[in-house]
């Protein structure tokens, strides 16, 4: 049996502009992958009537799911029901159910619905009406000759609800369970290419085309994928990623496509018991900001400071002014002092520093514009640990590489330290 | 006249995945826009050469105007030109030109080009090669009946490059001049209701559809657009700018698509002369990351402290214990303490706290989550001002709100500061 053939459309003047762009067909993507559903086109089309029409009949003929979004409002723009309508060749009729649920929720605000309201009630003939429990405009299914036609709302929490109580449930029944899985592997602060090599006995063993790897700014993401019938593809899945996680050891951060360092580094903190605090120059604040984004990292994180000028960075931080003046504020020296500094002046285990020239200004020969020192001073004990880089790209680039190579040294002082696993743990 | 209609394919089975967005599109649209060329549909469709085909005719059909994407490589994947010739009904033929160009290249590299490489010479029979000045796959342009269809690469540098030389040239003398263009205007911390109202003899003026407001987190955009002949659309911009301007008063705190409030707050901040120091608790540093985000903001921004512990609030900022216990930490009193205490302690001309419940814990029923209390101390001289507001939302977007409201609080203190217009500026 082939696989199941969809199409998304996407429907509002709005996404054709410069301003914005469909993003709900990519959550609409996730759904279908998961059920094995191959998705052959995605098209975003205007509030115009014939062209929406014709689109619509378009995706019917070439598919076998057809996934609209948007156009279900009360306006005079909305007109993707009656744009389906003509498509389908099919009548629009008025839900009495529909249009009783629109009249009880004007009622409840005191008001009377006008005529455009009483629009949103008009359904396909034959389908099924979708309740929309986050908003006024229902959803709709049509089916007929083996193909199905979704109507839902634009409004991203509305569809998202939606999906989740229609179309996934539809899915389950419809698709043929050959699914496709995803499974992300996260590394930080090391070159695509050098993650890339190390996967070689990956690749030939499962097969290149099923392994992504992915570059961003200090983080590179390996995209594991497969794909057949549930027990099969969760084993190949399981597979793959014991064999990735042994090829990268522990130069992988976390797992899953919504990880992000500071999360991971805010537990390992946790876990360790140990409260961090932050001396910060070329980067602004950002490692403060990205650790007090996680919720409830005010456990781990006593406080932090942003030391922009020279002067401060003496008087916030006990860094001796002939140190700086001497070595100056971008060096080795002053970024173990700013270390030592503000784990000191603001009591907590470990204190990470930066300072840097995140340009465009600021650079010379000897120092241009990416040139970075880190430090990591703490626990108790520890030698202050140092390192110097050279980022590349612009002022943001550089600050994310940064404030990414910080949080990737504090991870690496967090696992070092980690007790060896108690023994009734590893029999 | 009608206006040219135009739509954009982008072809490739990576931008129907769920890691990627189509976003070459949205700069050809800023081109299209220019011109007064009418958007109508724009579809991404993956590497499978019927479904490629049965999209360039419908698109061929449907507009004046059709701009295709990707599948212009060297590889099996690649199939762009073969469709667009099954489509358009044309051969494809070996262009002897490109091809010298492709095996001139491959020879400077000491390789030869292969039957795939080849494959890139291959031109619709009647079309004009575009050159690729920045890679290898050669662009294509072919006309018909008054209709024309680009063939562009995927990379977005090269089809920037291909677009600034071959489309705005061809559309400088096909389009019909009647060009749209969108200027942008950038509120903060004013409900997109309140804007909407204050915009209503705008509307009444120059026509409610051409003035967008759109809502973002503690920012309204209000984007004016006008199309028609470059003098008597510029005027009528102007015009529009003008009264909006005047509707929303010292409101407005930047012009243009990519102003943001930290870019203004520093530029004024130098102006005024005036140096910064910021006292963040639960936005965890992100003004001071928001305002060193600024390239040179280092002579404006002497730095700040994160205090996201009470007793850091004491040592670093010279917060009085007993008001902490007595009020809270989240209180107007520990704000004005902080923003008092920040300015003296790194001895800047202002200072600025912002303390708060970002959640998704810590919140009380007189202190729910989203209460944030800000004040703003100095210059010399000034009373210290204080807000409390109860922002919605997510920690992310508490956390957005609450520095954007910090940065408009110094906003008007500084535009409220600004000496008045010296009289010769006035005649």
């Amino acid at each position: 049996m082939p696989a199941m053939r969809a199409t998304i459309l996407a429907v509002g003047s709005e996404l054709l502009s410069t301003e914005r762009l469909d993003t709900n067909s990519l959550r609409l993507t996730a759904l279908l992958e998961r059920r094995g559903v191959e998705l052959i086109k995605k098209c975003i089309v205007g509030d115009l009537a014939s062209e929406l029409a014709r689109e619509i009949r378009a995706l019917w003929e070439s598919s076998d799911l057809v996934l609209v979004s948007g156009g279900l409002g009360p306006t005079a723009d909305d007109l993707t029901r009656e744009a389906a309508a003509v498509a389908l060749g099919v009548d629009l009729r008025e839900d009495p159910d529909t249009l009783a649920e629109i009249e009880r929720r004007f009622a409840a605000l005191g008001r009377r619905a006008s005529p455009n309201n009483r629009k949103q009630a008009a359904v396909l003939a034959g389908a099924r009406v979708l309740d929309n429990p986050n908003g006024t405009a229902p959803g709709q299914l049509f089916e007929r000759d083996g193909k199905a036609l979704f109507l839902f709302p634009g409004v991203p929490f509305e569809l998202d609800r939606m999906a989740a109580d229609a179309l996934v449930p539809w899915l389950e029944t419809h698709s043929d369970g050959v699914a496709r899985e995803t499974w992300t592997i996260k590394v930080a602060m090391r070159p695509e290419s050098e993650v890339d090599q190390s996967l070689a006995r990956a690749y030939a063993e499962f097969g290149g085309e099923w392994i992504t790897v992915l570059a961003g700014a200090g983080e590179v993401r390996v995209l594991l994928t497969a794909v057949g019938p549930d027990r099969q593809r969760q084993e190949r899945l399981r597979a793959m990623r014991e064999r990735t996680l042994a090829l990268l050891g522990d130069g992988v951060f976390g797992e899953g496509a919504e990880t992000t360092l500071e999360f991971v580094v805010a537990g390992l903190l946790a876990a360790a018991g140990w409260t961090l605090a932050t001396a910060e120059s070329c980067t602004g604040g950002l490692v403060a900001e990205r650790i007090t984004r996680v919720p409830g990292s005010s456990r781990v994180f006593v406080g932090g400071v942003v030391v922009y000028s020279n002067q401060l960075k003496c008087a916030l931080l006990d860094v001796a002014p002939e140190l700086v003046e001497r070595e100056g504020a971008v060096s080795e020296a002053v970024a173990r002092a700013m270390a030592l500094g503000v784990r000191k002046r603001l009591g907590s285990d470990v204190g990470v520093s930066i300072t840097g020239i995140a340009g465009p200004d600021g650079g010379s020969v000897e120092k241009p514009v990416g040139t970075v020192h880190l430090a990591l001073a703490g626990p108790p004990g520890a030698a202050v640990e140092h390192r110097a880089a050279r980022f590349p790209g612009n002022r943001e680039r550089i600050r994310m590489f940064a404030s990414q190579m910080a949080l990737e040294m504090l991870r690496r002082r967090l696992i070092a330290a980690r007790p060896a696993r108690p023994a009734e743990d590893v029999r």
